[in-house]
């Protein structure tokens, strides 16, 4: 039944206990997938729960040993199947390695068991003052790990970075249960290869990251906020590209199309008028952001916003965010979603949401491109019928015309979300074959018997 | 002569020309070493000048053919002895690729050939309202593509960070004269592993760089400045700690301590007491700056700092990082240098100086030791009269006392000027024989002959 001779299974609950092995079909069954549509999720031997890293060691001593692929999981918030089971695999789970180590105030830095959800450390580093900036819309679920292992973004990216940028030193089991620490925790070391950038967005590939030493910052001032509503995409991005190649730098710039708009205000009624075709929310946390922020609302004017409010009340703030805030729930109301990740260059934006426009109506299906935009970074969001089998087959088609359509205007298949099993086909033609060649090469060294999340990424 | 068979010699000449075909041995002596002490440096057989990306894939693809080390050159201000030749080698000189491509304002990215000069590209950024943060000291004469090949640090690293995180694209030449592309033009993006990050401090191990996209920032405002002189080191130390851990955010935070201090006096009378066994330098370039240099210099008073300037004119700014600027001269006066870069958490800061005084007795040498004191990178630097043959000996050994001691309290041997020769034994007690296994192992994916910078790192 459970796809493992009887022999391995027993060896894993002498190893880890029978409370930390699962079996139960109904249970492996929901944690056979994350949240990507349209990745096929296969039948799990076993679902691990280790709590400390010994545990994780004697795990993957036995998977080497017995050659069983791997699947590491953390709250499978993931949207591009790279948390999804392979058949005959072991799930493990570093969910109930939950624990903050240490929360260091002089060095900036927090000590973290990969099962840390993102929420609870924010909370925590911010009660001592301090802020761990990389925000995934999904950090209340989220684990660290699994952060660390997509190299998740979030709204905070723009001014902040991503979460390569706050990861110093890693505890990484290897395929072959050896412990390994990669990096530093200091500020600054380059002490041979970046190893702990490679395993970053690795999706599981390379290695169980099972603790992570993270630097943090001083807590930013409350933001303040201006959102404005435009009647063309256009309009927005040219107010885009002024506020980004000006000396403002926004704390977080997101964008918002027509369809999004009416889908928000659909869901819950903020007197967003049915014309209008983009909306963007900018804040600034900066000293002088009162300042900041009036003069991105003044450049959004210029632009031809027809509608422009601005606060410097943080609590007004909030609540011009709250569109932003209820994207998701009020676009999958709209049907079933197949989201999108491309990153562009922000000179092509204008190009780029043109050519969504093309597509929605070439292939018949309505997308909806929320998305950071001063990164980029756009969630095209393709919406359909799933149970219209024409419908879903035109959806995978525009799917597919939104990542060429990025690659053409020299922009990524993903900015944030990874490759996982969703964009694997994708892949080797941005990279090319060489480089193809070089990261599989890498993923060997790490993994000579491939038994790391087999099925991903390459 | 060339130590090259004629042949591969004139394959090379047919393919660059004669003037990129340096063989006179005077040319040759002087371009086999960079600045590190003690790096024994081969007799290479030529040296190369190509101008065009193409030209290196030829140079490359003839190496690859005969199996000729390729040692890649920057300026040659390195520290490490990381460009030091390697007897029968191709010196493979980037100097004259030195073209700025281009300059976006919108995306704010430079596109530069390998060998611009730092300050060249610095200039022509800041003229457009951009920055660069990289300053490494030799900035006026290293080339980006050196900065990059050593991941350089500098002085704005403790507000700005590193190189690594300017660096968005690279254009590489592999060890067999492939042409790849790495990384994406985009602010984020995660296809697949980073390989860009791997590149960046990779001491010209694993491909020739030839183009970057960089990164750049909006112009800050000028830095505002405040000095302090203290009686001890660990008083300054306590300011240090006091500063990092507050909201404050330095712009810069320098260190000098009591040898450096009377170094840069005797070099220049700057007024700086005899007593003065530290010295700090913080700078904010906030828009509140004005506000936070008053803030750090009260923390350095409180801390009992003997003497505090402070100053929001950014001329007199300039002044007080004077100290700084003359460390390098001003100790190089005190006799033969060795120059150490341990990096270490900033809260084993005081244990790490206290440890020092102690080496400088048991060894018997003078070590001077200014810093970046912000990201806990020191440069505790040994002086000693290198015609004195136990002199010589004696400094040795205290280098590697200082590396021990940073190990010690959780540093790393090298904050920022890399491996190279020069701290290539100590690399294995630091990542331990596993992780340094799994980099070797990465290296042979990229140059599997080992041509590429052989005998540097590992």
């Amino acid at each position: 039944m459970s796809g493992l001779p009887e022999t391995v299974l027993a060896e894993l609950v002498g190893a880890l206990g029978e409370d930390a092995v699962v079996t139960d079909p109904d249970i492996l069954a929901a944690h056979s997938h994350d949240r990507a549509s349209f990745c096929a999720a296969g039948v799990p031997a076993v679902l691990l729960r280790p709590r400390i890293t010994d545990e994780v060691q004697r795990v993957m001593r036995i998977a080497h040993r017995h050659r069983v692929p791997v699947v590491p999981q953390g709250a499978r918030t993931g949207l591009s199947g790279a948390a999804n089971a392979v058949d005959g695999s072991i799930l493990l789970s570093l969910a109930r390695m939950n624990r903050i180590l240490e929360i260091d105030t002089v060095n900036h830095l927090a000590v973290v068991e990969a099962g840390v959800v993102n929420s609870v450390l924010s909370e925590a580093v911010a009660e001592k003052g301090l802020f761990y900036p990389p925000d995934p819309s999904s950090w209340r679920e989220s684990t660290i790990g699994g952060n660390i292992a997509t190299n998740a973004g979030g709204l905070c990216c723009v001014k902040y970075g991503v979460t390569r940028q706050y990861v110093r030193q890693l505890e990484v089991v290897l395929a072959d249960g050896e412990l390994v620490t990669l990096g530093s925790r200091t500020a600054k070391g380059v002490a041979g290869l970046d190893l702990v950038g490679l395993m970053v967005g690795s999706e599981g590939t390379l290695g169980i990251i099972t603790k992570a030493v993270l630097a943090l910052r001083p807590a930013p001032r409350p933001a303040l906020t201006a959102a404005a509503l435009f009647t063309s995409p256009s309009a927005a991005m040219a107010a885009v590209e002024k506020i980004m190649s000006s000396s403002i730098q926004p704390s977080l710039l997101e964008f918002l199309d027509g369809v999004t708009v009416r889908a928000v205000q659909a869901y819950r009624d903020m007197g967003l008028p049915p014309e209008a075709e983009a909306m963007l929310i900018a804040q600034s946390d900066a000293a002088d952001a009162a300042r900041l922020v009036t003069e991105m609302a003044g450049i959004c004017r210029e632009a031809g916003a027809v509608e422009v409010a601005e606060t410097d009340d943080p609590k007004e703030a909030e609540m011009l965010l709250e569109a932003r805030r209820l994207v998701n729930p009020a676009v999958e109301r709209l049907g079933t979603t197949l989201i999108e990740d491309v990153a562009v260059p922000r000179s092509r934006l204008v190009e780029f949401v043109e050519e969504l426009g093309r597509i929605a109506e070439r292939r018949k299906v309505i997308i909806a491109c929320p998305g950071h935009v001063g990164d980029g970074n756009l969630h095209p969001t393709i919406i359909f019928d799933r149970n219209d089998e024409q419908a879903r087959d035109r959806a995978l088609l525009a799917f597919d015309d939104v990542m060429a359509a990025g690659l053409a205007v020299g922009g990524t298949i993903t900015g944030e979300h990874g490759v996982g099993m969703l964009k694997r086909s994708w892949l080797s033609t941005e990279l090319g074959p060489r480089v193809t060649a070089l990261q599989v090469g890498i993923k060997r060294i790490f993994d000579p018997q491939g038994i790391l999340n087999p099925g991903k990424v390459w």
